[in-house]
């Protein structure tokens, strides 16, 4: 039986919906329009596409969005500096430091920077060591786990108990959807690049989150019947069948997994679109925090 | 065939050797005596021993240790100050905030006061974030973790690629030493009360360290023959045959296990000495870096 398709798109476009209804609401109601604040630093052409879509998908649902790119060259202290600015701005909810930085910045002293009320993206040092604690909410989560685990829900997955496995451990997803994961008292293991033994640690998965960057890794056979399947790969592989040459597939084969798997995100359109959304959400609930301040 | 007895006391005991050797050397040539101060708030008589037991094996070694009560009602402002304070003061190289606090106080707002490069028991709130991220390293590790780590290592046994299963997810012991087994290129899984099946979840374990504070509840059918075991537990159980009533055991059953497990820790005499010795360790690297600084 084929699995389920958990729709990025749908899902993220009713929550879309919703925030932005309640953007609405608060600016009627309180006179608050939520904004957000991306820098970059540098110009790569990759962040630069990023900060557009973030900037756009804002405009969309009316989240203001302001716009900083700073040099490549910029100091540790000009970003730091233009970060304080934005932090003490009344009219910034929220602060998105688009990574990675250029390699001569120190990249927790930035994201230290950032006021913590304001951290949207979830990734200061303090936010972080939050959301590993047991008993320590974040202010924030970041963006992409907490796009997975809003799949997971709304797929109706069953995460108490559950055995969930992770494929990678990187900051932004493997390590901090790890640790969702374990506070929804799932037993989480986390396996990388030195494990040993793929395929059978993640045929133990009632849940199964991949997040390698290798394209279409995880294979059918890697799979336990009826698992949930949360691919946040997204990989450019080559094709010349395709009309500009390449295609986007995740880190899971699809084709196989959905014969196998109980429930699957697609890549694209599934934890994709998921990520700017969670970004506008803490958008709005900066915006709706601040009421309170 | 039995086990390898893991031996914390003669572990811990060389290695106070080596920690004693270098704080004379520190002295001689440097004029510095490393200092450490323990912050007791209220008298919890658990916490007044734990303390005692720390300032002992720092006089012992020749680190001074500077003992500061507070009294049960002491307000946040209270005890920030002081350690404010113990933060300035040259001749303190290492501040340990003897926990738990009483209820009324922040945890996290106590912890993250204490000077970063003085947080020798790793629980400020930034190096906890270091120790959870891949490529940050904390300024300190905290002790239990690292006394786990090193008695691993003390043993031979390989961590790279091998399952590690961690039972229990404590921010004092099973989320940090979960952390540092994931950056010794482990297989990490976290399992707690809620995981189903414990004892299967063990038995995949070529490393398993029982965090939990349950008397015994490791199994010998609960290892993997061969597996090293660390046994973190220290529970007291009633026992009319002992003089006082009363004794110490493990999380594990240490007589079952022995003859499962490759090597194996017993408590009393494993994990307990060693977290007392990798203070000294932090304390005496402090006061080390304290020379460059």
């Amino acid at each position: 039986m084929a699995a389920k398709i958990i729709d990025g798109n749908a899902i993220a476009k009713e929550m879309r919906q919703e925030i932005g209804a309640e953007v609405e609401r608060l600016n009627k109601e309180h006179g608050i329009t939520p904004g957000l604040a991306t820098v970059l630093v540098g110009e790569r052409p990759a962040s630069q596409m990023y900060v557009r879509m973030k900037q756009r998908a804002c405009e969309k649902i009316g989240i203001r969005s302001f716009g900083y790119s700073l040099p490549e060259g910029s100091t540790q202290e000009e970003v730091e500096g233009l970060i304080r600015e934005l932090s003490a701005n009344p009219e910034i909810h929220g602060i998105l430091v688009q990574l990675p930085l250029p390699r001569h910045l120190d990249e927790e002293r930035v994201l230290g920077s950032v006021a913590l009320e304001k951290d949207v993206d979830g990734f200061h040092p303090i936010n972080i060591g939050r959301l590993a604690m047991k008993g320590r909410e974040p202010l924030f989560v970041p963006c992409t786990p907490y796009g997975c685990m809003v799949l997971l829900e709304k797929a109706g997955a069953q995460i108490e108990g559950a055995e969930a496995v992770v494929l990678g451990r990187s900051n932004i997803v493997g390590l901090p959807v790890s640790m969702l994961l374990l506070h929804a008292n799932a037993t989480v293991t986390i396996c990388h690049s030195r494990s040993k033994d793929l395929p059978s640690i993640c045929r133990r998965a009632d849940i199964l989150v991949a997040a390698v960057g290798r394209p279409e890794m995880v294979k059918g056979d890697w799979v336990k019947p009826g698992a949930y399947v949360i691919d946040v790969g997204s990989n450019k592989v080559e094709d010349p069948t395709a009309e500009k040459g390449y295609r986007w597939v995740g880190d899971v084969a699809f084709d196989e997994v959905k014969e196998v798997a109980g429930a699957i995100t697609p890549s694209p359109g599934g934890v994709g679109p998921m990520t700017i959304t969670m970004l506008l959400k803490n958008t709005l609930t900066a915006a709706q925090r601040s009421l309170s301040g």
